[in-house]
Protein backbone atom coordinates (compact mmCIF):
# COMPACT_ATOMS: atom_id res chain seq x y z
CA UNK A 1 0.00 0.00 0.00
CA UNK A 2 1.40 3.17 -1.11
CA UNK A 3 0.60 6.19 2.24
CA UNK A 4 1.10 8.98 -0.03
CA UNK A 5 -1.41 8.10 -2.27
CA UNK A 6 -3.30 7.43 0.65
CA UNK A 7 -2.92 10.44 2.27
CA UNK A 8 -4.07 12.07 -0.68
CA UNK A 9 -7.19 10.00 -1.35
CA UNK A 10 -8.10 10.96 2.10
CA UNK A 11 -7.73 14.98 1.65
CA UNK A 12 -9.85 14.73 -1.18
CA UNK A 13 -12.66 12.49 -0.05
CA UNK A 14 -12.36 11.78 3.82
CA UNK A 15 -10.99 14.77 5.36
CA UNK A 16 -13.87 17.04 5.42
CA UNK A 17 -15.80 14.71 8.15
CA UNK A 18 -12.71 12.74 9.70
CA UNK A 19 -10.07 15.61 9.60
CA UNK A 20 -6.75 14.62 7.84
CA UNK A 21 -5.23 12.82 10.59
CA UNK A 22 -8.68 11.14 11.48
CA UNK A 23 -9.23 12.82 14.79
CA UNK A 24 -13.10 13.62 13.24
CA UNK A 25 -13.27 17.31 14.75
CA UNK A 26 -17.32 16.30 15.27
CA UNK A 27 -18.60 13.35 17.57
CA UNK A 28 -21.31 12.06 15.07
CA UNK A 29 -18.19 11.09 12.79
CA UNK A 30 -16.04 8.55 14.49
CA UNK A 31 -12.51 8.77 14.95
CA UNK A 32 -10.66 6.94 13.05
CA UNK A 33 -6.66 8.00 13.35
CA UNK A 34 -4.51 5.36 14.59
CA UNK A 35 -7.13 2.72 14.27
CA UNK A 36 -6.38 -0.90 13.45
CA UNK A 37 -5.45 -0.95 9.72
CA UNK A 38 -7.62 -4.18 9.03
CA UNK A 39 -10.69 -3.06 10.95
CA UNK A 40 -10.41 0.67 8.60
CA UNK A 41 -10.18 -1.72 5.31
CA UNK A 42 -13.12 -3.71 6.34
CA UNK A 43 -15.56 -0.74 7.35
CA UNK A 44 -14.60 0.57 3.74
CA UNK A 45 -15.37 -2.92 2.08
CA UNK A 46 -18.74 -3.27 4.31
CA UNK A 47 -19.87 0.32 3.19
CA UNK A 48 -18.76 -0.27 -0.34
CA UNK A 49 -20.99 -3.85 -0.74
CA UNK A 50 -23.63 -2.64 1.54
CA UNK A 51 -22.35 -5.13 3.91
CA UNK A 52 -22.88 -2.00 6.42
CA UNK A 53 -25.32 0.55 5.45
CA UNK A 54 -25.35 3.96 6.01
CA UNK A 55 -25.67 6.69 3.40
CA UNK A 56 -23.24 8.77 3.47
CA UNK A 57 -20.24 6.02 3.72
CA UNK A 58 -22.39 4.26 0.71
CA UNK A 59 -21.46 7.65 -1.42
CA UNK A 60 -17.82 8.16 0.08
CA UNK A 61 -17.01 4.51 -0.95
CA UNK A 62 -19.11 3.77 -4.01
CA UNK A 63 -15.61 4.97 -6.22
CA UNK A 64 -13.12 3.91 -3.73
CA UNK A 65 -11.29 1.02 -6.20
CA UNK A 66 -9.37 -1.80 -3.66
CA UNK A 67 -6.03 -0.11 -3.95
CA UNK A 68 -7.69 3.11 -2.35
CA UNK A 69 -8.81 0.98 0.52
CA UNK A 70 -5.78 -0.06 1.17
CA UNK A 71 -3.52 3.26 0.88
CA UNK A 72 -6.79 4.91 2.87
CA UNK A 73 -6.52 2.25 5.74
CA UNK A 74 -2.71 2.36 5.75
CA UNK A 75 -2.37 6.63 5.92
CA UNK A 76 -4.95 6.82 8.91
CA UNK A 77 -4.13 4.14 10.47
CA UNK A 78 -0.59 5.28 10.70
CA UNK A 79 -2.01 8.81 12.36
CA UNK A 80 -1.69 9.53 16.13
CA UNK A 81 -5.08 9.05 17.57
CA UNK A 82 -6.52 11.67 20.24
CA UNK A 83 -9.00 9.26 20.71
CA UNK A 84 -9.99 10.66 24.27
CA UNK A 85 -12.11 12.98 23.80
CA UNK A 86 -15.33 11.89 26.35
CA UNK A 87 -18.06 13.96 24.19
CA UNK B 1 -24.39 7.61 32.88
CA UNK B 2 -22.97 6.10 35.40
CA UNK B 3 -19.11 5.04 34.63
CA UNK B 4 -18.42 3.11 37.29
CA UNK B 5 -21.16 0.71 35.68
CA UNK B 6 -20.13 1.15 32.81
CA UNK B 7 -16.37 -0.01 33.74
CA UNK B 8 -18.54 -2.78 35.61
CA UNK B 9 -19.97 -3.84 32.36
CA UNK B 10 -17.19 -3.47 30.14
CA UNK B 11 -14.99 -6.39 32.13
CA UNK B 12 -18.17 -8.20 31.86
CA UNK B 13 -19.13 -8.20 28.82
CA UNK B 14 -16.80 -6.54 26.20
CA UNK B 15 -12.85 -6.55 27.82
CA UNK B 16 -12.47 -9.74 26.57
CA UNK B 17 -12.14 -8.68 22.63
CA UNK B 18 -11.88 -4.93 23.55
CA UNK B 19 -9.72 -4.44 26.53
CA UNK B 20 -10.21 -2.89 29.96
CA UNK B 21 -9.29 0.08 28.31
CA UNK B 22 -10.76 -0.20 25.11
CA UNK B 23 -7.18 -0.96 23.42
CA UNK B 24 -8.36 -3.88 21.90
CA UNK B 25 -5.24 -6.27 21.26
CA UNK B 26 -6.41 -7.86 18.32
CA UNK B 27 -6.54 -6.00 15.22
CA UNK B 28 -9.64 -7.45 14.17
CA UNK B 29 -11.22 -5.87 16.86
CA UNK B 30 -11.42 -2.01 16.69
CA UNK B 31 -10.04 0.22 19.32
CA UNK B 32 -12.79 1.82 20.97
CA UNK B 33 -10.76 3.89 23.99
CA UNK B 34 -11.27 7.38 23.79
CA UNK B 35 -13.91 6.92 21.04
CA UNK B 36 -16.67 9.73 20.57
CA UNK B 37 -19.42 9.13 23.09
CA UNK B 38 -21.87 9.27 20.65
CA UNK B 39 -20.77 7.16 18.59
CA UNK B 40 -19.75 3.98 20.87
CA UNK B 41 -23.52 4.46 22.26
CA UNK B 42 -24.69 4.42 18.31
CA UNK B 43 -22.90 1.25 17.50
CA UNK B 44 -24.41 -0.64 20.56
CA UNK B 45 -27.88 0.44 19.99
CA UNK B 46 -27.61 -0.20 16.21
CA UNK B 47 -25.86 -3.58 16.62
CA UNK B 48 -28.58 -4.40 19.07
CA UNK B 49 -31.63 -3.42 17.17
CA UNK B 50 -30.18 -5.37 13.95
CA UNK B 51 -29.43 -2.27 11.65
CA UNK B 52 -25.80 -2.90 11.95
CA UNK B 53 -25.16 -6.80 11.42
CA UNK B 54 -22.34 -8.37 12.85
CA UNK B 55 -23.04 -12.19 14.83
CA UNK B 56 -20.77 -10.90 17.34
CA UNK B 57 -22.01 -7.87 18.47
CA UNK B 58 -25.43 -9.29 18.08
CA UNK B 59 -24.91 -11.51 20.40
CA UNK B 60 -22.79 -9.34 23.40
CA UNK B 61 -25.48 -6.66 22.91
CA UNK B 62 -28.95 -8.61 22.91
CA UNK B 63 -28.88 -8.47 26.53
CA UNK B 64 -27.57 -4.67 27.28
CA UNK B 65 -29.92 -2.13 28.46
CA UNK B 66 -30.37 0.90 27.34
CA UNK B 67 -28.94 2.23 30.82
CA UNK B 68 -25.78 -0.01 30.14
CA UNK B 69 -24.94 1.22 26.19
CA UNK B 70 -24.96 4.76 27.82
CA UNK B 71 -22.64 3.24 30.94
CA UNK B 72 -20.73 1.84 28.03
CA UNK B 73 -20.26 4.61 25.87
CA UNK B 74 -19.04 6.85 28.77
CA UNK B 75 -16.41 4.43 29.89
CA UNK B 76 -15.07 3.87 26.98
CA UNK B 77 -15.14 7.38 25.62
CA UNK B 78 -13.10 8.50 28.84
CA UNK B 79 -10.66 6.13 28.52
CA UNK B 80 -7.10 6.95 26.76
CA UNK B 81 -7.06 5.96 23.55
CA UNK B 82 -3.77 4.54 21.78
CA UNK B 83 -4.95 4.51 18.50
CA UNK B 84 -1.74 4.52 16.48
CA UNK B 85 -0.71 0.74 15.50
CA UNK B 86 -0.42 0.72 11.88
CA UNK B 87 -1.27 -2.79 12.42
Amino acid sequence: ADIEAGKSKAAEVCASCHGVDGNSPAPNFPKIGGQYRTYIAKALKDYKSGTRNDPIMAGMTANLTPADIENLAFYYSSQAGGLNSNK
